[in-house]
């Protein structure tokens, strides 16, 4: 008999959230679709960094869900029943079914993937909208090329790390910055940048200048003011910065982030604020073109999968800190029914 | 009989540098141009702001001069003589003579300006380098047109008045910002923008939040923080920004200013850093842009001038202090010898 479970929050985070503000319960199966709706089966449910500033209604003013309620979040999922014609039973779809294991969900915003050489849930990640903002980022805002320096910090995540190999691929060199041993070798042995930092060791500052010289290019921004404020100062003169994330201040309560203006003028630097939402209607085209590159291994990605439903809660808490390597997920059930 | 003064620094200006600071001296008349160099006499010096960074050291790593010194600052000039084959006697030009009557000097960095439809001093203001500064912010960096929303501040200056009168002529709706009501006159009266606050007035970030509904699309800085912080919010979505100049802190020894980045990803904002040497080499472009507009009065300009060299120090500490209106310039003699 299946049966289902989804997770809750317990009581709203008052700081970055934890493993233990989150409840795994079991709950009804939905006895079908909703009317022009589906009835999914999630594969493998998305950690994302976004989500927790959400579970504290820091995102885009997007709501916080209620504690009790099912929490909010992207998956990948196949249709068990569809009351929409658009959709039909045994298609993959990749939509927000929440974390749970059943959904009876709107077709609306239910975008269809298909199986193919790599995981099917690889549209949670490099396929999806991670690979789409590190797309959107350097080649639709800071237009990397040959001759460009590219500095990419979060560079073992999954947008770093496609970011990377994108501006690899066009020309530039790729240059990470990651904490710790094993994301920096990940990095450089699967990803294939030329170089990458660790910002957990003494002086990572001046590796980093060493590594970049002349300086880098372009900078890709996704942790925040720490690193922002070391690698400004080394940008070449016509420096491009994309604001991408700031992981770092998510669930920070001190000062808000700050750039000094200064140094924008002088270096003549251009700054680029990216949303990826704003890029969504060209996901087909980043999947078409990113597809090729996987098959033939010019573009590589890493899953840091959990296993089970109610491993989400521990897993999400991994992620928040940090001690994930490469796109977080949870693989709440097999492709294969 | 021909004599020669020049102004030079009493003292090193520990702050926003005065009148006082100041002296006008008799000096040596050259006894003819150097080698492969000209003589020339100097017709206007231009008042710019960034000078009073200099003469502190703080504009672009640039030596400020020692006391006693003669000032550095450009000008319009006539060739008496010239030992160089590429310029000759009765010629005009613009080039760093310093703050004198008569000077030697290398002929390289001359510039040759025509006289016609404007007067010559004109090469100083909008056919010169702040005419150039406005056309490289609004048609190359923030790339103004039809339907922007462009707001521009220290709108009454060389720079700031130009600027919007070149977005309003590209389709934009043109807002400035400037400080009293002499200036705000010349604002929407002779420059033609569509509205001008002042920001002297209370309540002035509303009448501006009014009067650029429902946000501007474009801000032009040439101030600094106080008015980046009132307009950024104001932005719309997808908005850009040119950082021209930061006057307000030129002579500040408060905190540097900063721009929060949480907003310009929030807003998707493009931030570009401008430095107009990088366009020197476009001069003559603009030159041609301008000059028929200027005829067929789609563009205007207003000058201040002071009379004779001896009037500098004053001029200069009026224009830091704000208090001209225009382009401000020292008339140091007259075009026609």
């Amino acid at each position: 008999m299946i049966t289902n479970r989804h997770v809750v929050l317990k009581r709203a985070p008052a700081a970055m959230p934890r493993a233990a503000d989150f409840d795994v319960l079991a709950c009804p199966m939905p006895a079908g679709p909703p009317p022009d709706g589906l009835l999914v089966r999630v594969i493998a449910l998305s950690m994302d960094p976004y989500l927790g500033g959400r579970l504290r209604g820091r995102h885009m003013g997007e709501p916080a869900p209620a504690p009790g309620e099912k929490l909010p979040g992207f998956a990948v999922a196949e249709i068990l029943e569809s009351d929409n014609a658009k959709f039909a039973a045994g298609e993959f779809i990749v939509t927000e079914t929440g974390w749970t294991r059943y959904a009876a969900i709107p077709a609306a915003g239910a975008r269809k993937v298909a199986p193919g050489a790599v995981p099917i849930s690889a549209h949670l990640g490099v396929l999806g909208m991670p690979g789409l903002t590190a797309w959107a980022g350097v080649t639709q805002l800071a237009k990397a090329g040959p001759g460009d320096i590219f500095v990419v910090d979060a560079a073992a995540g999954a947008v770093g790390g496609t970011a990377g190999q994108i501006a690899r691929n066009l020309g530039a060199r790729a240059i990470g910055i990651a904490g710790g041993a094993a994301k920096n070798a990940l990095v450089t042995a699967s990803y294939g940048f030329d170089d990458c930092i660790d910002y957990r060791a003494d002086g990572w500052q001046q590796k980093l200048k060493a590594a970049t010289a002349p300086g880098p290019t372009i900078h890709f921004e996704n942790v925040g003011e720490s690193v922002l404020q070391a690698v400004f100062p080394m940008l070449q003169t016509y420096g491009r910065v994309v604001l991408c994330g700031l992981a770092e201040h998510y669930h920070s309560d001190g000062q808000p982030p700050v750039l000094p203006v200064g140094p924008i003028v002088g270096k003549r630097a251009a700054i680029y604020g990216l949303v990826v939402y704003d890029f969504y209607d060209r996901l087909p085209e980043w999947v078409a073109l990113a597809t090729p590159l996987l098959e033939a291994k010019k573009l590589t990605f890493h899953e840091d999968a959990s296993d089970g439903l109610d491993s989400a809660p521990a897993q999400f808490e991994r992620m928040l800190r940090g001690q994930h390597l490469g796109k977080a997920i949870v693989r709440v059930a097999a492709e294969k029914a």
